[in-house]
């Protein structure tokens, strides 16, 4: 596995691979890999790439003020170790200064995707993170990137931004994967204590019991559904971020829950913000 | 020469030629085409590109409200024959609906170098005017793309996106295109009656008068250059819309105009909005 830490020398040799033919994914992280992470690679391989490009870095510019830039969990060794044992075939760890010089000024914004759920909630985020995958696409050019899920509104932010800026990029998404318990992976999950932890099930519990009950009723009210999952979240002693039930392209809210609408949670466990969806 | 109307038809050429190993250059233009846009199409035959793709697109989003969107001189029949005269291989003309889908939300902006000069006399020009390269860009993937030096801000604003995006594509700059009278060439030109052609001759001609003075003292302070360039303008029946001194690279203003110092005017002649600059 090969390992860059200059954009400028990925970008020459992910461009000499592509010359060669090569099929290239890019696997697009903030590192400190888990299961859901390794299952992007994976999904990378059965969809034929020769190179499959793991990025881990931060990227300052998708945290707000007052949010975990500064202790979000990094193990770079352990990340190598992994995207290794998966099967990359590149790894790419920049620090900030080399993906950011200091009079940086240019950056990519959705305007319209991005507005509610997270967006609302963490101004400026959605921001970074087009900012950041215009720079990944543009250094890697791969034939295709792998998401995951759990970041549903990201996955359609960058779906639009693929089509608006004619990346030519393919956008594969692996499903969300999963604790024994249900809870979902997230390199987050480490910040909860055990308590922390045992209260967050109540997360996947809630979007699980909405999609059965859909299933045996064909449709539910949003609102009084919403209203629900918030007492039980509250209940469970997390706090809601947003309880929201969207359409699964536009994402924008549906009055009516029935197949095919996305619920989508966020919530604090302690101090640590936690989110996850489910397509009914 | 060959003709794209479809993003997706060019992107797909594109890469097939530079799977072949082919240098690809892109002219990126509004049409109307004159002999600065001429001038580029040889810099980039002159520089050794295989295949030459101008476009030709008058590019909406660019324009503020109230400004000639509507109005900006149209010929694709002359600019087709100009360009294959010229030595591009493929010409690119695609429709508004093709470039922009109904529900486009995504943007590109630059928010330092694009803060000052026409981009602060029309907002939100930059924006289009990235945001559409960085179409262009990602649908040719160029070598390198060719712009003229009378748009001085854009070239420094381009240069910033493909630095800070990591485009990876070389921005070649070639010098104003002039009229005998020395006037700089526009397609806006098409606008002005005989007498407000004559008019405009003072813009270059001040910028003229500069530089042969700052050669002869060395420096001048830019204030009062720049207001005596605003006199003379309005004595030769122009508007003036900014008259600026700026380091070339920053665009910030400077103090003292001596070499290496770019100045820069706009002004309207009757209603057309005319632009130039000289690199003392």
């Amino acid at each position: 596995m090969l390992t860059f830490n200059d954009p400028a020398k990925l970008q020459q040799w992910a461009r000499l691979r592509r010359m060669k033919g090569e099929k290239i994914a890019l696997v697009p992280t903030m590192g400190y890999l888990h299961e859901g992470h390794l299952s992007l690679i994976a999904a990378a391989k059965k969809k034929g790439a020769k190179q499959i490009v793991v990025s881990v870095f931060v990227n300052p510019v998708q945290f707000g003020p007052g949010e975990d830039y500064e202790k979000y969990p990094r193990d770079e060794k352990a990340d190598f170790a992994k995207c290794r044992k998966a099967g990359a075939t590149a790894i790419f760890l920049p620090s900030p200064r080399m993906m950011y010089m200091d009079d940086h000024s240019v950056y990519v914004n959705e305007e319209s995707l991005s507005t509610g759920l997270c967006g609302a909630r963490r101004p400026g985020h959605f921001r970074g993170v087009c900012t950041v995958l215009a720079k990944l696409f543009n250094i890697v050019n791969p034939h295709f990137a792998v998401f995951g899920q759990k970041d549903y509104q990201q996955v359609q932010v960058v779906k639009r931004m693929v089509r608006d800026l004619n990346f030519g990029i393919e956008i594969a998404v692996a499903p969300i994967v999963r604790e024994e318990s249900g809870l979902a992976m997230s390199s987050r999950n480490t910040y909860l204590s055990p308590v922390e932890q045992q209260n967050a099930l109540a997360i996947y519990g809630a979007l699980k019991m909405v999609r059965a009950k859909v299933r045996k009723v064909g449709k539910l009210p949003a609102a009084t559904v919403r209203r629900q999952i918030a007492q039980f979240l509250a209940k469970n002693s997390l706090k809601p971020d947003y309880v929201e039930a969207v359409d699964a392209e536009t994402l924008q809210p549906v009055e009516a829950i029935k197949k095919g609408v996305v619920v989508l949670i966020a919530a604090y466990s302690g101090k640590t913000r936690l989110i996850d969806n489910i397509i009914i």
